[in-house]
Formats: structure tokens, sequence, C-alpha cells
């Protein structure tokens, strides 16, 4: 067990209307989560029409490299390339007429700018996007093929911070954030929503974590609809800030993440960390060098283009600290979460 | 009009067991081809437990690009990265006990290859397989990964056969041919059933044609169950043998592709022509430049790692070579054949 009885009982008890114990089983006092079963699934009715339902594969050869049963869901053949666009479009979608004309701001430098654009881009409303100057070549073209209207910056948080600041100032822009956002977190929950219809025997799921919108959802959409079901977050031993968090039972931000899945190396925020707290079994971190092996065997075995960051999911089922996890005949359900990945090392040895 | 109103009239008549006139028009006599929907279905029924139902993906980016509606069949994702399992898996599955005792054997440097070794896995009995001595690594590895035994030789059509024979000769293995043999057309064209009941609107479907066994299994089934539904064959121009035997009326074989789809290479077949001529509308060829172009878009835009020879639909629909045949509003499906592409560049880039 993992310390997580009362929330289950509680889950149990108010399905529709979440409120859990804190993890520790101290009856500290009620706490209401930033989404729940019923914001998310009103997410998904708003984002339904827009979103593509991301498909599910299975690969014998992979359940016998991890000695269980893998489900792979599929959000890098998102919208967008990754889940994010799930959250940027019920944000976008959830915005006044008003509110929307003025369009809508977002810092970074990764899938969520690019979802953000094409979510604005679907409204017919504009995308201000700040950009990092050191930002990954192909992630702001897709957030130029959607048609954002990029303003660089210093890549330093200060100067992220005060030059979206300085864009809200001039346009009056609403700033969606990347995850600590009950819109956002309550989109990428709808992933779970669509796993757990199209694979009924899952006993686990295993989610890559960074600012922890993507898990937050997650967790409170399967925790609620099945109750039994263990989240698992897999987070680089490189940005391990949840592991460190978890482990002291408050956010430890990071801050000099050193991973090659560019995509996790933010920090927990205010609503996302109790979720991550109460709801998340395990942090599983694992190395770089795995998180590139795993992105090997999902090009080579799966045959789908995954971003690192997108991998880390199945290089946690293999690794050693999982094994205490998982077991031969477990069901365990895998976001691939993002396949926006720099591929000029192949094209130039097409070209040859 | 194609000219094929005749084959047309014949199939609506007798869509369970199908005969059609040649496409010329000319009622030289009634031809049965190698397989039929009746051979079809038995096959989808033979193979069903044993492959993946493939997904069918959509993109909003590239229906801008080529100004129509593409529907992408997912055939990479199929068992062994490519849609040859469909077919070696029903030749494996046909044979008598007695004869699948003393093994299966066949002569491919491809696809075709590691499928017949997975198909023959699963059945539990031998596969011997000759591969020529400049075979991609990766495929080689494939046939390895699924305990074929080799047996090298020299990269010739004479050295191949010569080869397979002595094999034959030693174990008594039944030979099974890449795409001239009607378990193997019958098993490809199970795509087509999945393919037209994922997706009811398709007006043409774009194939990648080298032997013929998967546009051949795909028209029979396609056109037995949508009379008016047009089949494309998509070919490099460095190895245009298709498109040469239509022009000419009778099949001429390709004495030395050039091209960097090494899928495509092979000539047609004796039991595929006689479909290629009468039930596919036409022929597209594309070159190697705009082959690559495509593959960067599967890997960039719809996130799959597909190998050259499985984006040549893209390129196809992508090409002016394809204006006449389509125009906004018509639902193109695409079948991206195969995912078994040699990645080294990528991964050695990613160790920097």
């Amino acid at each position: 067990m993992d310390g997580q009885g009362d929330a289950i009982c509680q889950l149990e008890e108010s399905m529709s209307n979440l409120e859990v114990m804190p993890g520790d089983g101290r009856s500290a006092g009620k706490k209401q989560y930033a989404a729940d079963l019923g914001s998310i699934t009103e997410a998904r009715e708003r984002i339904a029409a827009y979103i593509h339902t991301t498909p599910v594969v299975t690969s014998s050869s992979l359940d016998a490299l991890a000695e269980c049963n893998l489900f792979f869901k599929c959000e890098l053949l998102q919208k967008g390339g990754a889940f994010k666009f799930r959250g940027a479009c019920n944000a976008v979608l959830s915005l006044s007429d008003d509110d929307a004309r003025k369009g809508v701001l977002t810092h970074s430098s990764g899938n969520h700018a690019a979802a953000v654009a094409l979510a604005a881009r679907m409204r017919g409303v504009p995308a201000y996007i700040v950009v990092p100057n050191n930002a990954p070549t192909c992630k702001l073209n897709n957030v130029k093929r959607y048609g954002g209207r990029i303003t660089m910056c210093e890549p330093t948080l200060e100067s992220r911070e005060r030059t979206a600041a300085l864009v809200e100032e001039e346009t009056g822009a609403a700033l969606i954030h990347p995850f600590n956002d009950p819109r956002i977190i309550s989109g990428q929950g709808t992933v779970a929503l669509e796993f757990l219809e199209q694979v009924l025997q899952l006993d686990v799921i295993i989610v890559p974590i960074s600012g922890g919108g993507l898990i937050s959802g997650i967790a409170l959409a399967a925790k609620a609809l099945k109750p039994n079901i263990k989240i698992i977050a897999a987070e680089p031993s490189g940005a391990d800030d949840a592991a460190q968090s978890k482990a002291a039972g408050h956010i430890i931000p990071m801050m000099r993440p050193n991973t090659i899945a560019d995509g996790l190396r933010a920090s927990l925020g205010d609503l996302t960390w109790p979720v991550v707290r109460d709801l998340v079994s395990e942090v599983v971190t694992v190395d770089d060098d795995d998180i590139i092996a795993a992105a090997k065997l999902c090009f080579e075995v799966l045959k789908l283009a995954v971003e690192p960051s997108g991998a880390i999911g199945l290089a946690a089922v293999l690794s050693k600290n999982c094994k205490h996890l998982v077991s031969a005949g477990t069901n365990v359900g895998i976001v691939l979460s993002g396949g926006n990945v720099d591929l000029e090392a192949l094209w130039a040895a097409w070209k040859k």
C-alpha cells in the first residue's frame, strides 16, 4: 500500500465532487484540488470536436522486455504533436468572447506554446508567445506554423516573466500558464478519460512529470473512475524536483535541471503539487541514457517518432526502479506525451 | 473514366466470386484473379487473432498541403513494422500441420523476410531466410529478432534463387514468395477490409507498388466492396516498371532499379499484373527527393517513423502528377506501408 487509503475511500464516496484527504493520512482538513472529474468531463465536451482521440498501441516485443502488459497512449499523435493541445484548447475555449478577442499569451519554449498558438488560431484570435532565444528550432517552427506572434527574450525565468508582463500590458491578452491553471489540468485530464475507455483493464498509468499538469489531470480523472488504479510519475534524474518534493513533503523547486528531456525541466506548481502529493503513488527517476534507449525503442519497435521527454514512461517501466511496482500480468498504461523532436541529423544522413 | 466500366459492372454482379473482364474493355474471355473477396475475408478470419488492427490518423496540416482530405492507414504500426505480416501470417497459417512442420522459406532482404520469420515463430516452426549480403542492417536485425535462420547469398536474383533451392532441398521447407502468391495477396487485401470500415467515405486509395502484392489485394477487396473507389499506385520514378507495364499493356520488368525506397525495387509478377492492369486506375511516379520530403512530413507532422517506401503515397498525393486525380473534398486513403528504417544517424546525434 502507498498510504493513500483515506484518499481512496473518500474518492469512492464522492466521485463527481472530488474532495480528498492529504495523503499522509492525518486528516488536517479537506482540500479541494484545482480540477475534478466534473471539470475534466466538461473539458472533454468542450474540446471534443477539436482534438484527436489518440490511438493506443501495443507491442509483444516490448511486453517481453518489460515483463508485463504495456499499453501506449499515443499523445504524440495529438494535434500539435503533444497532449498540450488538450489543455490549451480547453483554456482558450473557456474564455468569454470579450476576453478571447484580445488574444492569449504564454511564455514557453516548448509544446505548450505551439498548442496555445494552434488553439488561438482555431478560435480566430491572436496568440502572443514569449520565447527564450535558446528554444529548440523545431518547437519554434511549430509556433510559427500555427501563426503564433513571437517575442524573443533572454533564457531566464525573470526575462520571460518581464517580457510576458509587457506584452500583457500592451495587448490585454489572457495569460495561459503551461500547467498551474485549472483549465489546463482539466484539459490534460481528458487523456485519462479516453485511456480508461480504450483499455478497461489498466492497473497502473505511468505519466511523465514536469510542472505536473498532465499527471494531475490524469490522476484526478483516473482515481475518480477507478480508485484502485496506481498513478506513477516518471522523471529525469537530472530534474528530479518531484521525487525530492514527494520525499520532503513540500515543493522543492528544481534550480538547475540537466536532462536531454527538454519538456521535463519545469518544477511543480502550487495547484499541481497537492495532487502529486496525494494521488501519485511514486516518482520513478531515470537517467538520460535510459531515456534515450527508450526513445530508440519507440522509433524502432513502435515506429513512433517520440521526443525524449515523451519516452520516459517506457524508460521507467524498463528500469530496475519500477520492478517493485509491476509484475507479470500487470496492465501498465504509458503516456507517450509528445513527438516534437529535432531530426536534422537524420535528414542530413538521408541526403547523402 | 479510366476504361474500367466493364470490370466494375461485373464486380457489382458477382461480388463474392470475383471474375472481371480485362481492363481494355475487349472481352477476350473471363479471367479469375489469384484472390477475391472470399479469399480475403477468409484470410482476415485466419489472421485476426495474430495481427494488429492498425489505426487511421489524419492531419489538418497535411490536408491543407494536399488540398484534399487525407486518411493515413498506419500499416507501419503492424507487427514486424509493415503490412507484410498480414500476408506472411496468412500463408504460414494456411499450411497443413505436416507441411508446416518442415518450416517455411523465403528469399528477401526486407520486410517480408522478417514477417515470415515472425509468423513462423508464432506457429512454432522454423523459418529459413536467404538474405543477400548487402541487405540493410535494420531489416536483417528484424529477421534475427524473430528467430529467422539466415543463409547469406550474393546480391543477385540468380544467387538468391539457387541458394533458396538448396535450402528447400535440404529442409523440405515451404517457399513463401513475397508477392506472387495467392495467400500473400489475400492477406495483404485485409488492409482494405479494415480501411473501408474505418473510413466509410473513401473515394481513392493510394498504395505503394513494387511486386504488387499489396495493391492487388487492396484493389480486389476495395473494388468488390465499393466499385466506384479508385485505386492509385505510387511508384518511384527510378523503379517505374508498373508505370511502364501499364503503358505497354504487358509486364516490363525493372532491370536496374535506382531509388532510396528499398522496399519498392521489385517487378510485378504474373499473379499481380492482371489485377494492376485491370483494377488500378493509374500509376503515379515520384522522384526520390519527393519521397524523402514526404517521409520528413510523416516524421515531423504525423510523428510516424516511416521508411521512405512507406511514405510514397503521401509523396504521390502532393505531386503535380496527382492533381488530375484528386480535388478539394476528395477523401484520399494513403497506406503508410512500413517503418523499418535505419536511424543510426539520429542515434549518433543524440549521443553528442
